[in-house]
């Protein structure tokens, strides 16, 4: 799962204001950096502006697995309901897209009260996104000082650095993860490919690239090494059989998906190499808060001696925290998501479909916590450490506590 | 899961032929050995001779949960379809079907030759299912040695002794595991639910009455314990979200329906207090084999100190073998049961949904081995063991092994 907070992320960038032409063609090839995921062949990110200039367009995630259809955001309006309709979804993405509402907002007015107004009805769209909030405050910190007539470009610049850390961000976790996999890919049989499990969507189409659990996934893929990954389906929301599955599939990285039952099954039997999850929230002592269903796989890695890692983005990291079972709140989302799911039907349409019979509750935790003691290490952009207080501290010595 | 050996079990019966009039009934009151399942409010079977006297009466499963429809077996053909076309499933309610099918083939033809071909149609309808092919022998064997005019009443009276032999078994692993229940009730608050964790169906509809794992519980309930059951939805076939919940629900015992991934969450939360799973074959040293998933659950439980039981029919008990994870082969089922659901339209009537991108495979292994290691006991229709060697044949020092 995506931390809500995955955007507030101290820049990586090396300094100074990118050049928006970097941001501008719906394919941006960019050397050494290129964007890794690939979509019908080409490198592909997640939100983009549009060739003409005055829209952004992003991939309907309310269409996947089922149909690729890229929608376009030419107004406020059609921000707000991408958010608030989850055709874009995670908590980097969602930033994003809101930071570049605020700059579709300010083409047509670049008042203050236009400002004002445009950053309610945004955060308005997911009232509990910690990283909309995060990514609205920032740009309005930017954009109230300047004269009304610079704001839109101000706008348009600073949403493209938003997407630009993001990008570099979940690079660098892919970096740090890659010797890694290379490594426990050595000690598998000439040929045999490095089997990870993955739980839920860390993946690209919750970022504006690359994803977090899958970063190090992509690199190694495309270094070469020989991967294939367990996809776990992730009920009840699926992501895991609909986002993880068509992020594979379209970047051509082997996978299978399997039922979030199979996992244990498939360690017992010495299928999995290693399993890399992503996190929501972790604690400045390791345990990570991750959806529902990562515990299990956790203490099946643990019992069948599969080393477990965490991608762990260090915006994600909640320095004020150090019991994560005590202290960290689980979401209990509405039941229909357990009693009925959505999907694809013959004729191609999607549909909804009720699983239980009418009258059985149903409950539905959306996130659990894995005890520090259980996970191998965590991939932060600063490199791999032990899921602990020591740990993490020894990669980031400067942050002090509190959330910015 | 169902033990496909289920009905091969030592006559529970006190001895002799059971009057066959207390077969008859849609509805069968029998005082202290009353059915414990509810639907509707009255006591109901799985499979009942029909009130005509010339047919037999299912519920049609593939109808559950969304509508309850009774099937009428008139004909060796309609219980042949009955068995391949899963309108019955479980092994012990497939081999009293098979029974019954004999009977009804033996009603327009009584000779040998029938007979043969009764068999051998029945036994094609699931030509894996060892309980089927017991049911149909030891049928055979009774029935080959009588007069051809005496076949068919005797038939019927021996489906019915098959029957009724499943219900006493059953009835024995709940009395047996009743106790259990209420020890660990007595620890609750004081009106505090018992709060008791299934996955998959071990219940009442893949038996002729009461079920395994359900039937302790069933009895708790209909004793004033106060139980509270989390039902599994067990992915990929979803037999708790659809079957486990809706007998409990017709039952009127308290239940909740969850994800598969939620168990652990819900254990680290003190929120059950115990696990029953049934089974589909254990080791003579307590390895429990079982739906895919349990496995995790048992991590689960150990981690959190939460006691874990199988509900285990000796029929059930492979004595000739002596490591789980080595000896038992797992089926590995088709993928489509990962990539497809079916459930209930918002017309009402059954859909079907494709929830994989086309192109991504699946994978479906469909039972996992949790080590006896992470069993606190064994509940059989002779008491509770531990599951060990020394435990169950403490229990069962007449059996020397090998299946009949």
């Amino acid at each position: 799962m995506w931390s809500e907070s995955l955007a507030r992320v101290p820049a990586l960038r090396k300094g100074g204001v990118l050049d928006p032409k970097a941001q501008g063609g719906h394919h941006c090839p960019r050397g050494e950096t290129a964007h890794t995921l690939n979509i019908h062949g080409k490198p592909q990110r997640t939100i983009w502006p549009a060739a003409d200039g005055v829209s952004v367009e992003v991939i309907d995630q309310t269409r996947l697995p089922h149909a690729f259809v890229v929608a376009r955001l030419a107004s406020l309006a059609d921000a707000e309901h991408a958010i608030r309709a989850m055709v874009v979804r995670g908590a980097p993405l969602i930033g994003a897209t809101a930071a570049y509402g605020l700059w579709l907002a300010l083409r047509a007015d670049p008042s203050d009260a236009s400002l004002l107004r445009a950053s309610q009805a945004l955060l308005s769209a997911r009232p509990s996104g910690v990283n909309l909030r995060w990514a609205l405050e920032r740009m309005a910190a930017w954009l109230v000082p300047l004269p009304p007539a610079g704001r839109a470009a101000a706008a348009r610049l600073r949403a493209a650095e938003i997407c630009e850390e993001d990008v570099e961000l979940n690079r660098a976790i892919g970096r740090a993860g890659l010797p890694l996999l290379r490594a426990l890919a050595g000690r598998r049989p000439s040929g045999a490919p490095l089997n990870i499990l993955t739980h839920c969507n860390a993946g690209w189409l919750g970022t504006v690239d690359f994803g977090t659990a899958t970063a190090p996934i992509y690199l190694a893929h495309d270094a070469g090494i020989p991967v294939h990954v367990w996809v776990d389906e992730t009920r009840p929301r699926n992501q895991g059989a609909s986002l993880t599955a068509w992020e594979l599939l379209n970047h051509g990285v082997p996978h299978t998906v399997i039922a979030d039952n199979a996992g244990g099954h498939l360690m017992q039997r010495g299928r999995v190499d290693v399993v890399i999850v992503g996190t929501d929230r972790t604690t400045s002592t390791g345990d990570v808060c991750n959806k529902i269903g990562t515990y299990l796989k956790a203490l099946a890695a643990r019992d069948n001696h599969v080393p477990f890692y965490a991608a762990v983005p260090s915006p994600s990291i909640d320095w004020r925290l150090r019991d994560g079972l005590g202290e960290i709140p689980i979401e209990e989302r509405p039941a229909r998501e357990v009693t009925h799911i959505s999907g694809r039907l013959a004729d191609g349409s999607l549909g909804e479909l009720a699983l239980t019979p009418a009258g059985s509750p149903a409950a539905n935790p959306s996130f659990d916590v894995t005890p520090a003691g259980l996970v191998t290490g965590l991939i932060t952009e600063r490199g791999v450490c032990e899921a602990t207080e020591a740990g993490l501290r020894g990669l980031f010595p400067d942050t002090t506590g509190g959330l910015p």
